[in-house]
């Protein structure tokens, strides 16, 4: 392949231009749990965590507004913000399952102002959330950290063309 | 470590929170270009480009307002979001050193809209600015996905604790 034919436009469709690049993006895995007006606990795996800032330290998720999770998102303002090691990819792919199914079980508890914390990850972060940005269907969360903590240290979990995978480092 | 460990908080300071939870995320390298007011190029390397939906594609970045690319942000609608693999880590290095330097050489060409074009990445879209987020000293950039290209296929490049590393499968 030469540069010309990279510079061509492969294709004109916004669609596919747009799969094909994140089939190319590799990322790691977050959890974000929060609890519903009801009290209901909610969590949802995402890929779009992101640092924004760090004085304040400020952080950023995307997410759908159909989701299950969104109508507590939108309702609270207190959220917990989990990174997932190689070791909870059981727990991605329960947070990333049925919605009934996320907090059946012991692998949780009560974190700070009642938010669910899960267990076993390798950190966590309390967020409060300072914007709610709507875009098409779809919306931009900025969380301002507060208190958190760590776990045992692990590779971190990645998520990469609908594959789970682990980095390692290059020989230079 | 027990869980009841990990569940108390191990620090309140909200940056070494921030920090230490960060520590423990990796993320793909993605290069932002742009062109600014003169025409100038610029660019900068992004670890925090993350899909927001696909109908229609978007997608987001986030930059501290003090980066030497944001003017030209503020002030275009027209970006290329590059997709980073292995082979190109010199070019992440290079694209995240001074910015003076970011753009000498024969290793771009114009792109679409003339917004700057790097060769030889593993995919590349353009990006129409539909939301720029102010918070604080840093803005959320949403872009719309336009036309786009794929290179060569390979590892994707990551970022995690300020190394380069590659995703490798998991056994199972």
């Amino acid at each position: 392949m030469t540069d010309d034919d990279l510079a061509a436009p492969t294709t004109d469709d916004p669609l596919t231009v747009f799969k094909e690049a994140f089939r190319r993006h590799a990322a790691g895995v977050a959890v974000v749990t929060a609890r519903d007006a009801e009290g209901t606990p909610v969590g949802f795996t995402a890929t779009s965590l992101a640092s924004l800032a760090a004085v304040p330290p400020l952080a950023t998720f995307n997410m759908a507004r159909t989701a299950s999770s969104w109508p507590a998102v939108a309702e609270t303002d207190e959220v917990i913000v989990h990174l997932l090691g190689l070791r909870n990819r059981d727990l991605a792919r329960r947070m990333a399952g049925p919605a009934a199914l996320r907090f059946a079980g012991d692998h949780w508890t009560d974190g700070p102002n009642g938010v669910p914390l899960l267990d076993g990850v390798t950190a966590w972060m309390t967020g409060t959330i300072v914007e709610r940005v709507p875009v098409h269907g779809s919306a931009v969360v900025v969380v301002r950290i507060g208190t958190g903590g760590v776990g045992e240290d692990d590779d971190a979990l990645l998520y990469h063309d609908r594959h789970y995978l682990r980095p390692v480092h290059l020989d230079d």
